[in-house]
């Protein structure tokens, strides 16, 4: 890819740079943010479309306004890398070296210009309403400024901050950033109504934001500067709720992401160097095993609904499946608490829902899970995917999952750790209906080699895999390998024989099994791949408090880690088959 | 009271004995209905106005649906009596022995007539919605009617529920009731799109629910079962999504319900024997002591603003008080995630916000916790009232709220045992510019006599109240006193000097105190109000796990009780003293 030419951003260190360029200084910009940020984010990977969109808006936006005095809040932050070049970050899209200096979302650690740490969708309106009332009860007058996606405002947090921010009574600045997308296609009564303003040039008999009492603008063209700052200036300082309906081009300026915007939603380092090529034929893994078991059932008849809030790509849900599906599946929008509440709502129907969560977003959803799920016992099958200690962003993490899940009644949390176990457990969920099943499906696929004939109706019951003596290591689904690591390291180390278990259930103890350890056995180990606090291996420890069993759980801190290598994390948490016994060791 | 007539309700035991009836008799069984309601919850307590409202509503759909067939969702089911009258269970309302027969929400286990157990609010739509999809899938052609309060609409889930609803493309009748008041008044833009709807007879510009894509219908009296019958018979088995907007009286038919709404929503046994009476003046708790310090710091000009969702009355916070506080409170609606985020944004914007929340309705902001505030580190205060076991319907437990806060990171949960700690960590919060705090507020006030000097922000230490041997008893916040009672029979029966910790922290462990108690003690307690499961007890239980110190926990199980007597709780979980020195016996 050749050089990025810098000419105007070079005299840009800071937004107030902007405000001495002309029209045509800050296209010719525009452009030279953009060439910056395909290059960048096609070499460490990121989110393409949604910033590639946002380049003029963002250039107008700090064009008109003032920051940090005026205050923006950028929902979810996929599309901030253009507010990050122009707010004393461009060094991590200029060079090469800094490319990872900067997180991919907004970051107060980081500037001035960045109010919050965020990464959960349709927040940003709730924020912003904070931030107002702030200024309004300390005597501040800056423009408080959302950014926000036409994807996130299915949200339902969005929702209630549209509702609140329409009655502030004071400066409030809604940008409602509509690229026609959320990840995948965008879904709904506010896509359609979106859909009839474009059309219309904003000018509709039933207008939602006006309803709401927002004054509202349309600008057709969102990648045209004039409209844009022309309607920014209209706007700033206004005493009272208003909203902008911007119509932008997710992947603006690079092509195959204009024409086909879900791929290129976040793309992986080297993408836009192997477009031409075949794609790699899928490899079997748990996302592919779900597919199949997914067409299969619909093909024999089974009322069965796959479902999803808005990130089918998580599973694989690509569009050949999704078609191939029809209306067995359904993607609610960003919406986890309808998906949850719809889920059992289709359970007690009759049909079969299949429901697909990441383990970061099923955080929307504690009080469905308990109270439209659980209390009514609805048979549902919820996949918890992701699920694990990782190198993620602070915004992503994915190990509070069995703390939130497991602790609510009624709800069979299981963890199966190989290709047969999953398939076992999925039919059995699907055809039972005593249960509000979860299961988490593990990352990476193993598999076990026997076909697995448990029946897990049979609430609580751990697997013996290998019995032996002294110590017991209790692994829980993806930790199960490392179990075995320990214990073969036991053996080899200490000429121990220990016993292994497969404990299946995240949400319940063997209490039997547990109790016979208690003969031939002085230590037990508990392995999870998630938050030890409020987790898994808690409950074991608790069993055995008025023991003399000696127990170790390991698991992650209670912690936002964000971006620590793995290595690192498997460090401080002793999740090494060699820490652990030093452990051991120590009470050996 | 004079005794009730129930002339025509004699004859109706099922909603099939409506449709024989004439319009005059259906007005004659409604003023019946509603005599029977007033009588009943008069007696038992309950809620009130909602079901006063409801009695036409109700009788018209029963009559012009086929209910089970045809399926009902009342949403938080508030107002689901006159429901429960017409479908086999009249016998809860006209039996004074009967009267606690039946739950006060939708069950399912009372009747076919019932399809989920609900209790939080704006979830009536996701689960129609579910229910619809349910039907598609496999082929049925019944109508499905969500049945929701204005109130209920400010919620993200229901909005949620409104965006998937509007798109289904087949049968679902939503019916919003519209008695322009939630708990309190209701809240936000789309209280006043209501409120122009009823002002010009469902004629308006910018509709807000025909923008969504619903064929809008609009009843201008609830409480006319001519209209009422007309718009349910039109709209009957419509094969495309249907908003009915009915507008009732919250009360209607008991005049002082009808004028002051609020006090009535729900009321205590008796209320209506004591109109007449002057209030009783109100005597020092929990509610009253954070009242005055709200209105201190308000006047001694700090930017405070005191927050809550849609449920002042659980605080305490009356009209007086939220008139007093003008500008600097807040009610956001039922739309809890709102206030978590809003939160966030005052406290970032340098004001000082104070969220009080039910610990059943903290349920919804897990997410917002995590993401919008703790992430952040955002200094806002939430005051998490009613935590603790008790009685309570299944909808409404607070046992939950220990394992779901204090798993988060970076949150400081905090338990005072008496007033003197709770004014200290109160202010002690807001004074604070570096954490999220949450402070579980007890039931009944205690006083320890001695001003609390503590400076709560060295984070997890625990106080020492009084140092024996053997045994430790470390009893949180609401659970200090029987900590005591513990420690009291302990030395009567045993002669034993146990050591009593306050721990005062919720969401940390104070390891050194814990370490030394290693020397001479081999048994701790923990006593906690809540789950035991994710709670407070086995992060001390893990903490000993390498050790010989025997840890045994108290708090409850994890399930979903209902209504079950306190006592009986007590004795099923070892609540009581003298079953905790039983078990202690077993290990002594």
């Amino acid at each position: 890819m050749q050089e990025t030419v810098v000419r105007i951003l070079d005299r840009v260190n800071c937004p107030d740079d902007l405000k001495s360029l002309s029209i045509s200084e800050l296209y010719e910009l525009s452009e030279e943010m953009r060439k910056l940020i395909i290059k960048k984010v096609n070499t460490t990977g990121g989110h393409f479309g949604p910033n590639l969109g946002m380049v003029e808006a963002t250039v107008a936006l700090h064009y008109v306004f003032n920051s940090p005095i005026d205050k923006f809040v950028f929902d979810v932050s996929h599309q901030c890398y253009p507010h990050k070049i122009l707010t004393g970050r461009k060094e991590g899209f200029t060079n090469p070296d800094s490319y990872l200096k900067y997180t991919g979302y907004t970051a107060p650690e980081e500037s001035e210009h960045d109010l919050f740490k965020v990464g959960h969708t349709s927040t940003s309106i709730s924020l912003a309403t904070g931030l107002a009332k702030g200024r309004d009860i300390l005597g501040g007058d800056e423009n408080i400024i959302a950014i926000i996606g036409d994807g996130s405002l299915t949200g339902g947090e969005a929702l209630e901050g549209l509702n609140n921010a329409a009655v502030l009574n004071s400066n409030i600045i809604i940008i409602v950033n509509d690229n026609d997308m959320s990840i995948a296609e965008n879904q709904g009564g506010i896509c359609s109504l979106l859909t009839e303003l474009r059309n219309n040039d904003g000018n509709v008999k039933d207008n939602f934001f006006k309803s709401l009492g927002f004054e509202y603008h349309y600008i057709a063209d969102g990648h045209n500067l004039e409209s844009l700052i022309e309607t920014f200036s209209k706007v700033k300082d206004s005493k009272h709720p208003v909203l902008i309906h911007m119509h932008t081009t997710k992947g603006k300026g690079f092509e195959p992401a204009e024409i086909n915007k879900e791929p290129f939603h976040w793309i992986l380092p080297g993408t836009l160097d192997h477009l031409n090529e075949e794609p790699v034929p899928e490899e079997e893994s748990y996302e592919s095993i779900t597919k199949n078991y997914i067409l299969k059932k619909k093909n024999e008849g089974m009322p069965i609904v796959a479902m999803n809030a808005a990130t089918p790509g998580v599973f694989g849900w690509n569009k050949e499946f999704r078609d191939k599906l029809g209306k067995n599946y359904i993607d609610v929008g960003i919406a986890e608490q309808q998906a949850v509440a719809m889920a059992s709502g289709i359970a007690k129907r009759g049909g079969k829902p299949i429901l697909g969560i990441m383990s970061s977003f099923v955080q929307r959803t504690y009080d469905q899970l308990s109270q439209d799920l659980a209390l009514n016992n609805n048979p549902a099958t919820l996949l918890i995917f992701w699920g694990g200690i990782s190198g993620a962003d602070a915004t992503h993490l994915c190990t509070f999952d069995i703390p939130l899940i497991s602790n609510i009644p009624n709800i069979v949390y299981l963890a199966p750790t190989c290709k047969e176990e999953y398939e076992r457990m999925l039919d059995w969920s699907v055809n039972q209906d005593k249960y509000s099943v979860a299961i988490r499906v593990p990352m990476a696929i193993s598999y076990s080699g026997k076909q697995d004939f448990t029946d897990y109706s049979v609430l609580n019951k751990f697997k013996l895999i290998e019995q032996g003596n002294k110590i017991a290591i209790i692994a829980l689904g993806s930790f199960f390998e490392k179990g075995k690591s320990v214990k073969d390291l036991l053996s080899k180390e200490y000429g121990i024989n220990a016993t292994l278990i497969n404990p299946c259930f995240i949400s319940g103890i063997d209490e039997e099994m547990l109790e016979n350890l208690k003969k031939d056995h002085s230590i037990v180990i508990t392995l999870e791949d998630g938050e030890l606090n409020g987790g898994f291996g808690e409950k074991i420890t608790r069993f055995y408090g008025n023991s003399n069993m000696k127990v170790l759980n390991y698991g992650s801190l209670k912690e936002f880690t964000d971006r620590t290598p793995l290595s690192e994390l498997n460090e401080r948490y002793h999740l090494n088959p060699d820490l652990i016994l030093k452990d051991i060791k120590t009470i050996l």
